[in-house]
Order: C-alpha cells, then structure tokens, then sequence
C-alpha cells in the first residue's frame, strides 16, 4: 500500500468514525442533554423571576438584578449545546420537533435572546432601572418568541 | 394608643409576617427550590465529567477544562440557595432529612466543595495539567463526601 493509499484509508476511517458519533457526544446518553438543557432554562427561567420580583418591587434591589443578570449572561448559551441530533424525542422533553427542522430559525431565536441578555447585563451594570425594565422586557420577548415556536404547550 | 404602643403592635406585626414567610420565599413554591437545586447540580455534574473527559484523554483540552472550570466557579453557591427550610420532603428530591437537622455538618461539606472548586478553577488557569488533576481529585471527594451523608441512594 502507497503512502498515497494509507493516507486515502485513514481519511476514510476518520469519516466513517465521525458519522458513528452522534452528535449529543459530549452527553455519555442522549438523556444527558435533554437533562442539561432543561437545568440550564430552569436556572435562565429562575434567574429572569428574580429580576422580574425587584422590578416590581417599588425599591427594586438592585444587588439583586445584577447578581442574576450576570448569571443569565452565563448561562444563555448553555442551552444551545444540548439540542444536539438525536435528542428530539426522549423522555419527556417539551421540545419541538421544529428545533430540528428549522434549525436556521432556531438558531436565529437563540441568537436573539443572547444578544438581550447582553443588553440586560450591561443595563443591570448602569443601574439605570429605566433601562433595565425596556431591557428585561425584551429579554422576556426574546424567550416568548422562542417558546412560542419551538416548546410544545403543556 | 400612644406613640409607644403603636410602635410595639408595628414590630408584632412585621414579626408575625416574618414568621409567616417560609424560607423558600425567593421562589414561588418550595418545588421551585427542589428543580432549582437539582439543575445547578445536574450543570455541575455535567462539567465534572466533561473535565474527567480531557483528563483521561492522552491530549487534555486545556480550553474546554478551563471553561468548564470556570463555569464550576460560578455554579458553586447555586445549589445551597434551595436547601431551605420546608424543602426536605418534596417531590422527588434525594435530599436526606440530615441535610435539616445536622445542618452544621451540610454547610461545612458545602463550604470545602466550594474552596476546592476555587483551588480547582486557579489550577486550571495555570494550565498545569498534573495540578489540575489533584485540584479534580480533591473536587471529586468533596462532592462525594456530601453525597455519601446527604444524598439518598439511588
């Protein structure tokens, strides 16, 4: 076998050892993500009450608002590593075949509430309780949107 | 009613509203504190692994253990938010009882998980590896030395 042949197989034997390795890989099971991706939201989730309490509260706690604004800027992309291929359908997910269908809007969804979480962050370090509210309340938009779209109802 | 007894039926009843609020008054229901402690957990699991991952493997990514650890850092306070009074029997929750009454002990293995999470997110900085692999170690036996007291077995 030439070199020309040896590297040929190699590559080949690389490939095909790719196509075997699922894509939720870095999970030892594909429960492992849906697991990790549903902790991650319910911290997001969380975190977004505990902000949503102080920017009801007529002395809103602003302690409180950056401690959880500089979480979620953590946590957001945390989710997005999860909804790999192959976890559409186990156990009892609530997502949406969608997610994996229309991966582009997904993404772009996903996108979107990083980029307002960033914005929130970065309100949450002003202090200005002004431009925090528009900013959580586009942050919630951007959850809304998401779910509306790719989270079954309950 | 004089100034002085207005002022002691004031302090009785803030008290008796202080009272009246359970401990897991930060979240809507004490559910809320059992899924919120365990998602921290499950996200702290997960990067235990991912960090175990790299340091089975012959080429550790130093990147991805950094990432991780540096997640771990600040993940390591979440948990013990939701280990509040009027938790310890809900839903499907591992905590033992022990967790409530011998809750010295609790937040002493709590407090080592933390440092030696701290003493594992500086070796990660360092990028040296063997350093990094005595800082896991000792991370490891931490969280098992609270499981082994404090988590029912599965």
């Amino acid at each position: 076998m030439n070199r020309f042949v040896q590297a040929a197989f190699l590559a080949a034997t690389l490939a095909s050892i790719a196509a075997a390795t699922p894509a939720w890989a870095q999970f030892a099971k594909p429960e492992e993500a849906v697991e990790y991706r549903q902790s991650a939201l319910t911290l997001i989730g969380n975190h977004m009450k505990r902000i949503k309490a102080q920017l009801d509260n007529s002395k809103p706690n602003l302690d409180v608002i950056r401690n959880s604004a500089a979480l979620l800027e953590t946590l957001k992309t945390l989710p997005f590593e999860a909804f790999t291929e192959g976890t559409g359908d186990i156990g009892e997910t609530a997502a949406k075949p969608e997610i994996w269908t229309d991966r582009d809007t997904f993404d772009k969804r996903a996108k979107e509430m990083q980029e307002k979480v960033a914005a929130l962050n970065a309100a949450a370090r002003t202090g200005d309780i002004g431009a925090i509210r528009t900013a959580f309340g586009e942050t919630g938009k951007a959850c809304k949107n998401c779910h509306d779209d790719f989270r079954k109802k309950k």
